[in-house]
């Protein structure tokens, strides 16, 4: 505890978890004041991450990790994290919407519609930057989510919607054989370390509540879950013997346990599943391929779909929020963009007109396997489809012959998909199409997929994005290697391989790296050009510019044609504030004729 | 020799290079019959790799590696690859262009504007599935080039042009201490192993010629350089001891070797060095900030911009190809698309002009860093102020905050720009900023810029890009696993990631694999679906569809619009003829006059 990990440390001992700050870190807490409905505060700490610059400054960072990079974290894995969120203000249930004032519940989207922010969106706003009100008018609108089960108190509050930060989700749980509580807590704190948002439980097997019970307790992230799998399970894996009420049961089993999202494929109708025959690699999905066998059996619509109402209620109660599964994701380039993926979107859009009218709140999630060039158009069909909700991705892959480096076929697709406007990226790993992720694949599945969402955020000019960039490459043209680890997203990998071949410390603040050392160190002859010939680069008081007319014009013409080739993309610029105010103006017309 | 490798195979014995076969797959020849000017005829034999899969049937794919991957070379690294080149015809010299009818030179782009379609452009044609004529259209126009100095005569005829697969290429000879031949010329083969199409000599140090030669006489792939390297250390060091001279002689020196293409920084001119005094990070290219510190020590002009006329004819007397070098790239973010950048592009326009009129082949290099959004106009600006010479980009890298991971950072902005017509990638290894790149390193360079290149084509509807994702994804859904690891770009790594969890022979047909289990295996039950239901399924003859209306639609539209997007982005399709014909009319036109 307390000691800098690195990368390629050894897993926790027994009954551990891998705790103590990240390169150059402290763990901060801001705090920041809450005004709830009465009118008294609660004061809230919002975490962060200071990366401590050899300049004196820090600089800091969003931060997913939970207390497990504090410097000497008080930990019990038995009983948990903290049950923080019970002591903040859970307002009085609002009305579920326009079409169902008789439903009351509370959910951050009722909260929303009522103009109500909650500590959740006070939280969420002074985490990413925004105002809270920003992002009281996003979760109004169903264009953002806020996954936090009312029975998930230990989480620290995070938004998904296409005008905040992409954000990736880290799958876990897929062994059936557990050895031990730390060991399940193990991967998901790892994860979290390295930057995952979210979590998804996929465990299958006989241990999966137990398992599922020691993650939620110790997650300082949301926790997703696929209910099918242990409703599966109840059923001895036969699923046509599935029914509505094992299902519904086990819905209920976990929103009492505190999953905060569920994927539901209940857009896998009957008449979909021929659609899938002529593909090149059918249903790829569990869930979807389950749900079809199940249809199929005895030629009958989708048990999720004929009771998808009821679902809604109960997920409402809890304020879990939906993610409708696509069952009928394309597995393959040669799937993509087909009839059976777009017919199941369709369905998932109709269903989030229900979800949201019971007050549930929803998330739609994607492909898959994509080529570049069909990749924003699905982005498009998803917003105009579902109504804006936030779009979850796997991926996409953007090509098929990678196994093995399928987290980078996939970056590729969830950089270009997160940049059209996609709010969450599933993580695909090296291992995905082969094999067991283990520690060393979670960690670069979680690192790319920061990487590919980055990238979106800069691609989407999110409005901090670029503040990280500028602070990195400003240390590297400096010469501040420590810095330059410390900024990056993996320091313990950037360190070790600047070490391998140059470990000396005085290294570190050499004005060269091994690459090619120091008479080719363009940098280094960069520097000397501005200390050696001040005058004739018109230093001090700025350069003599000569700058070419048509150059000048191509600057200013780029800018100009990026940001509408950007629009044309169904892209939307953040704090777009003019667009907002009229949809929300729209939205509290709607509340109030409810009130 | 003829043993099956695994990627961690040790490397060969000292004096030895990697050799024999990749898995389950031999090295074919096709021969192909050239006819020659004076019409007699020249037999070719056209390298590729086969991969025998389960099937019986062969899957013929793209191959750089030459004989190494042959079961049993007959190698002699001292002499080197055979001569096979030096048995084709050389047409006569044809002249240089109609601004320049004086000038007879013998370069392949001066024989195709005088219609002459010579061996390497056959060899090329078939090679990647086009019609020799094509071949020769592209290169006339100048919108591809061949890579193939008279005095290299080893190697394997490859082409670089946007209508053409997307190139990658691997950087070698960082290290100033070399041991023995094999080293060197090991880390070509290496690389050309896994699909390099060019490998790059940027040797410093003492041994630059004889690590040079090594690497050219056994390169199958075509070889750059960067000329100033060289040079730099015949003065010392000191930038401003270089004279055009010593630099001329330089390259000479090179041409004469063998090298097909070199790096020439000549759009570093002395008042667009004023322009990099505000960036974040000044100027990260090695020939720039040389040429840089040149200009401005004495406040006088380039010689290479100076000299250019000269240059031009030196390089077009043995057909090397220039690759003209973007000095003032941004290596950063913040840089991206700035002032410096764009004026150095546009003089390289010119210079283009200049080099094409003397006969010269040319191709343009790129950046460097920069966010997504900024990258497809980068294409545009090229295109249009180069006069569609192929584009050659480094990366580029869409964000700076993932040292560690630049092949992947980078991956993301490569397969962006090779979607917008880039045509050929250098690639970027996980050490890129901070160290040397070892043996792995190359290689995970190599796979990650196959598959962005890979991606590119796709997303450009290469026509026959999609075969291998085909055969990859129907070997997945049939359980086909050796041929699912055949198929892939790192078949090694596909193998041994999938026995980590699952090593048993019977597990490599087994209907399942680690990551979901048999029980939860979609694609086991997606085939079962099949199987149980046929009449359900409307199957044989065809699924009954339902389809939505508005889904139908949807697809429809998706196809025109992704198609009517590609364009506006100035994607261009493959074999174009009408645009083409347009184009090529116009240059035999020139030709008619010169002729």
């Amino acid at each position: 505890m307390g000691t800098r990990l690195t990368a390629k440390s050894a897993p926790p001992e027994e009954g551990q978890v891998t705790t103590g700050p990240i390169y150059r870190s402290r763990k901060v807490y801001n705090t920041v004041t809450h005004t709830n409905t009465d009118g008294s505060t609660t004061d809230l700490r919002i975490p962060a991450r200071a990366i401590e610059l050899t300049t004196g400054e820090d600089f800091e960072v969003y931060d997913t990790s939970g207390i497990y990079t504090e410097d000497n974290p008080q930990l019990d894995l038995k009983t948990g994290l903290a049950k923080t969120r019970d002591e903040w203000e859970k307002p009085e249930a609002a009305p579920a919407s326009d079409e169902h004032p008789e439903l009351k519940v509370k959910t951050q989207l009722a909260w929303a519609r009522a103009g109500i922010v909650t500590p959740e969106m006070t939280f969420i706003a002074h985490r990413e930057g925004f105002e809270p009100e920003f992002v009281r008018r996003e979760v109004a609108s169903g264009r953002a989510v806020i996954t936090a089960n009312h029975k998930h108190p230990e989480i620290e509050p995070m938004i998904i919607g296409r005008n905040f930060a992409v954000k990736i989700n880290a799958n876990m749980g897929n062994s059936a054989v557990t050895s031990s509580i730390a060991e399940e807590v193990e991967k998901m704190v790892w994860a979290a370390r390295w930057g995952a948002d979210t979590i998804m439980d996929l465990s299958t097997g006989n241990d999966i509540h137990e398992t599922r019970e020691w993650i939620l307790r110790n997650s300082p992230v949301p926790v997703g879950t696929v209910p099918i799998y242990q409703a599966l399970e109840k059923v001895n894996g036969d699923p046509t013997k599935l029914t509505w009420e094992i299902y519904r049961d086990t819905v209920i089993e976990q929103c009492e346990q505190g999953v905060d999202y569920m994927t539901i494929h209940a857009g896998v109708l009957l008449r979909y599943v021929p659609l899938t025959t002529e593909r090149v690699t059918g249903i790829v999905s569990r869930g979807g391929s389950i749900m079809a066998a199940w249809c199929l059996d005895g030629h009958r619509e989708s048990f999720l779909y004929t009771h998808f109402e009821e679902l809604c209620d109960i997920l409402a109660s809890y304020d879990v929020t939906f993610s409708l599964g696509d069952g009928l994701r394309p597995g393959s380039i040669a799937d993509a963009n087909d009839e059976a993926q777009l017919s199941e979107l369709k369905t998932l859009g109709e269903l989030t007109r229900i979800a949201k009218s019971r007050g549930a709140q929803v998330m739609i999630e994607g492909p898959g396997h994509i080529p570049m060039h069909k990749i924003p158009i699905n982005v498009e069909w998803e917003e105009n489809w579902c109504d804006g909700a936030p779009f979850y991705t796997l991926g996409p892959l953007a090509t098929d012959i990678a196994p093995g480096y399928d987290h980078i076929t996939s970056a590729i697709g969830a950089a270009i998909i997160g940049q059209a406007g996609t709010a969450m990226l599933c993580y695909v790993t090296p291992k995905e199409h082969l094999g067991l992720p283990n520690r060393d694949d979670v960690k670069v599945g979680v690192i790319t997929y920061k990487i590919a969402a980055h990238a979106a955020d800069l691609g989407k000019s999110h409005p901090r994005a670029q503040e990280r960039d500028d602070a990195l490459s400003k240390a590297r043209f400096e010469f501040r290697w420590h810095d330059q680890f410390a900024l990056a997203l993996d320091p313990d990998t950037a360190l070790e391989y600047h070490d391998e071949t140059l470990p000396a410390e005085p290294a570190k603040t050499a004005h060269f790296c091994s690459m090619c050392g120091p008479k080719f160190c363009s940098m280094r002859i960069s520097q000397d050009i501005r200390d050696t010939y001040p005058a004739q680069l018109g230093m001090p008081g700025g350069p003599n510019r000569v700058v070419d007319a048509d150059v000048q014009a191509a600057v200013e013409e780029g800018m100009k044609e990026m940001s509408e080739k950007f629009r044309e993309h169904g892209g939307q610029l953040y704090l777009d504030e003019a667009e907002v105010e009229e949809e929300i103006q729209q939205a509290e017309g709607e509340n109030a004729s409810i009130n």
